[in-house]
């Protein structure tokens, strides 16, 4: 075997090994070249090499996301780190286990006008679950000549930090800070940064290790409901006549299915599933925007729920949260091991489980079911609105919605999809989509800066085929995704283009505006041709019915290659289509 | 005239006006949304809307960096702004004033799972010159319908903020945040952070302002140096027999050239300039790697100097560097306003001034030249090695080496060279510029991150033409860079395009090993036709000395049209031709 000489980066290594994270990505430089020698000569690990590094980290995240592992990222120093900052943000709100590994000048070097030289120490501090800052190692003492040269006050440093290696040994230090940092990031789920400074030379290796770094086990414990909450729980639930579930981002399979068996006998709850719930039933709903847009404020007020019980992460729809801002819950229950969101300002009980946990040890002691018209009368609603979906969707020309439908409803079956923000999987959102796709989109902060990048980390590690589907800013935001030598050729893209950010045409702007086009649409006339020519990726384009079913016929045949299909719609018919939609299902 | 309705927005944009911030960079968003109605109204002011926002506000730097005056990026909420970060730490490092906008959701909002809303609040700690804090304008009260919905908590948390607002005007505070936000960008010369929350509704307007911020202007005062100071400069000056002053990044004509007459006369003085200093005196040593790469360490030792004199920004040359560490000087000067880094561990003197007003209040006191070999020594060294250089020309294979030479000696007179990095300007600095050129690159953080942007953001204000060379790897980590309607039509770019990393293949690095291609080299066969074609760029390639050299003309040739030109060098060749040189030029 082959490691890089310097023991600091093999405990970095041989502690990633020892804590299974296995997918490891790469950003070119010097100053981590003992990390990329450690990582890559040794087979446990599968390593892939991305330049630019937002992509990267977006890259990781799609792994991570399917994986639920922790994935890890690894730069050389300076700026490149903070291209790291996009993904970081997204894995912390979404709950993502990613380990940001950056190599960093020795301290002497930092501040003093050195090349390629930040303040990289905590530089992520406002998003991140923890940031470990390794010491210089100093076993290797030897060979850091440039100590040698310090002027008076570095070298006192420097023996100060020796002095204190004395009472607690800096290989100790620093195996301990990467255990927790990667603790966090497995138990806690989300991004961790472990900052690791080299001193050259950076690229000497050896035969044999030199570290035997200690790992640090913590066991999961399963978490205990105390009685008493549960008891005043089921003593409001059995009470309430009008109890509102509602699913945010949620990972496929995670909850059991007979639960939800359980909460559709009962007609005073109902389930708003978002799509990204990966929540099927037929007694849910699941489009809720449909449901919601229409109605007047004395309707909203009728759906005001006395109990509001949520799980997963971040809510798409905004139109639920004014609804439920304005007309709030008497009691707004959160399920989630680990934090509660007050979305709704009336958040009065954080319960720390799993949903599953919760379900198994609350449902069971429900008794009764409460008489109530609740569930049924906005069935009625639903079942009007479907209807009147139906024929809306056979009477609007081509756009944004139909195509949507059209994709939507062609997807094959157990595909992983992918959605873009923010236009697409509001669109989504307002379709039944076929119960075998699993959904995916980085709600988290909800940003256009690496939906592509984190479908193609998804697809090279999912078994399932993924289907991404982007708007054009989305799609040129992250266009370096395509730079990438590891996309599987069953990997497919749909680009909604129309034209610009046509989501802004249907909030209350200065549409038609002298600025409006410029500043707020950001119309354009690019595609994504050319860049599927360069990265190779078979290329059609739709522009109506016809060409839109033919290509969608082409975009599933298995032709060794990752396909595009880019569907160009008409950007001043898009938003009438969209608002006209919400008048008429009413 | 138009303006948002909204009195915060009104006032940033009021002070910005004021304080003579002119250029404007928009990225599309809704919560922003007062602010571009703001500016985009006011013909003042010359908006740019760009999508991508690290491309942004790189544009922005490039803009900033020609016209020395703050330029703005106003971004929407969430991850938009964490894109800023790269070009961020480039300014902080680089002195350039750099005045980020962004919008954010009111406090309330932040931190409960609202969509596109992360931390904020000082994300660039470690990077910025000042981060303005700016609280919701609760002057506007009644079109806050939200806060009417707030929970006890949140509206105790309110009315104490409105309480404290009784004590200091909430107005107030805001303006003088901004105020000395924009004070710190335009005379500490750096980036500053202004935070702004905004509540809905964000698309209202007005035909009156509201408010009339009030400016704070800070006269800028010139630099006194102390007598005691000049004195004892002095004293070592006139006995010190070998005196060597080095050049890093410097503004062009921003020192006397008179000073420059004057120190040529001195035998006992060198002047090393990096091709960044922009400064030419036929005197000069400005291929400080020519002279240092090809030294033994007893000749190194010979060059050591008394005194080291330095002024400018941060140095690229690796050579000098390590020389000066390990025969250090027996003093180091830095002269600079701002600060002084100690690159070599041998400061002893921060002369805070600018170049120009210490060598008028230093040089007319230096009453006599020292006796000294210094300068004639070394003199002839230099002209040895410009005799082998062009003996090396004349004998190479076509490589990197003579597409440098090639390309640097055919660029017309008068042009602003943008250079990428790390092996561009490295490169560059290998060759004697034609004087008339201005010479710029991101040394900050010497990334690769925002060069091509950074570029056509100066092309945009300056009134030269603009030509950037640059790798490949930077250019197409940057190729969002060209997703920019702004881009003048004598833009030019020469790609040198050597199929991945070429710099790592001379590192002391483990070339032709295993993974050397893929994860240092990072070896690819992108080129940048296809974005040259979706970005409506002229393309030409050139792969050896004759396609060149008819390419070169090309090049310069006005085509209405930004023009791009890929030389293809062979990536075996080029690391021996340049381990050569340094040997062949002893």
């Amino acid at each position: 075997m082959t490691y890089p000489k310097i023991p600091l980066a093999q405990t970095v290594v041989q502690l990633c090994k020892a804590k299974n994270i296995k997918h490891i990505i790469i950003s070119p430089g010097s100053r981590n070249a003992p990390l990329t020698i450690g990582f890559t000569h040794d087979s446990y690990f599968k390593c892939y090499s991305i330049v630019d590094e937002r992509a990267a980290a977006f890259f990781a995240l799609g792994i991570a996301q399917q994986l639920k592992e922790p994935t890890a990222v690894v730069c050389t120093s300076g700026s490149a780190l903070l291209n790291y900052y996009p993904a970081v943000a997204e894995a912390f709100y979404s709950n993502i286990p990613l380990v940001v590994l950056s190599a960093d000048r020795p301290k002497h070097l930092v501040g003093i006008g050195d090349g390629q030289t930040i303040n990289q120490k905590n530089v992520f501090k406002n998003h991140i679950l923890y940031s470990a800052n390794l010491k210089l190692d100093l076993k290797d003492e030897k060979n850091i000549p440039v100590h040698e040269e310090l002027p008076i006050l570095k070298n006192l440093e420097d023996k100060f930090e020796r002095l204190l290696g004395l009472q607690k040994d800096i290989q100790t230090h620093n195996e301990e800070e990467i255990n927790v940092a990667i603790n966090y990031s497995i138990f806690k789920k989300g991004p961790v940064h472990i900052n690791i400074p080299f001193d050259e030379p950076l690229y000497e290796t050896v035969k044999k290790l030199s570290v035997q770094p200690k790992t640090i086990e913590i066991a999961l414990k399963p978490n205990d409901i105390e009685d008493y909450v549960l008891k005043s729980c089921l003593e409001d639930w059995n009470s309430a006549t009008k109890k509102m579930m509602l699913v945010g981002v949620n990972t496929p399979g995670s909850v059991d299915k007979k639960w939800f068996d359980e909460l559709a006998k009962d007609d005073s709850v109902i389930v708003f599933t978002e799509t990204t719930s990966n929540l099927h039933h037929p007694s849910f709903f699941n489009s809720i925007d449909q449901i919601i847009a229409p109605l007047t404020p004395e309707e909203q007020n009728q759906l005001q729920p006395d109990i509001l019980v949520t799980f997963g992460g971040l809510i798409v729809s905004k139109k639920i949260k004014q609804l439920l801002r304005k007309f709030k819950p008497k009691q707004h229950w959160h399920i989630d091991e680990k934090m509660a969101n007050d979305t709704f300002f009336s958040l009065n009980n954080h319960i720390e489980a799993t949903p599953n946990e919760f379900f198994e040890a609350f449902l069971p002691k429900v008794t009764h079911y409460v008489k109530s018209d609740y569930k049924p009368f906005w069935n009625r609603v639903k079942q009007n609105r479907l209807k009147k979906h139906k024929e809306y969707l056979d009477q609007i020309p081509f756009s944004d919605f139909t195509s949507f439908n059209t994709v939507l409803n062609t997807i094959p079956n157990n595909y992983i999809l992918q959605v873009g923000n923010s236009s697409a999987i509001r669109y989504t959102q307002l379709f039944s989509l076929n119960k075998t796709l699993e959904v995916y989109c980085n709600r988290g902060t909800s940003g256009i800066d690496g939906s592509t990048s984190t479908a193609i980390g998804c697809a090279v590690v999912s078994k399932k085929p993924t289907l991404l589907i982007t708007g054009d800013l989305s799609f040129l935001y992250d266009s370096n995704a395509l730079w990438n030598d590891y996309i599987p050729s069953d990997f497919k893209v749909v680009v909604i283009n129309n034209q610009g950010g046509g989501i802004f045409r249907i909030l209350p702007g200065h549409k038609n505006t002298e600025n409006f086009d410029t500043f707020f649409e950001t119309t354009h006339n690019y595609n994504a041709k050319h860049l599927c020519k360069m990265y190779d990726f078979g290329y059609k384009k739709a522009t109506d019915n016809s060409t839109l079913k033919l290509a969608l016929k082409w975009l599933y045949l298995d032709d060794n290659q990752p396909k595009l299909l880019e569907i160009f719609t008409p950007k001043n018919v898009n938003d009438e289509v969209l608002l006209d939609y919400f008048k008429f299902i009413k």
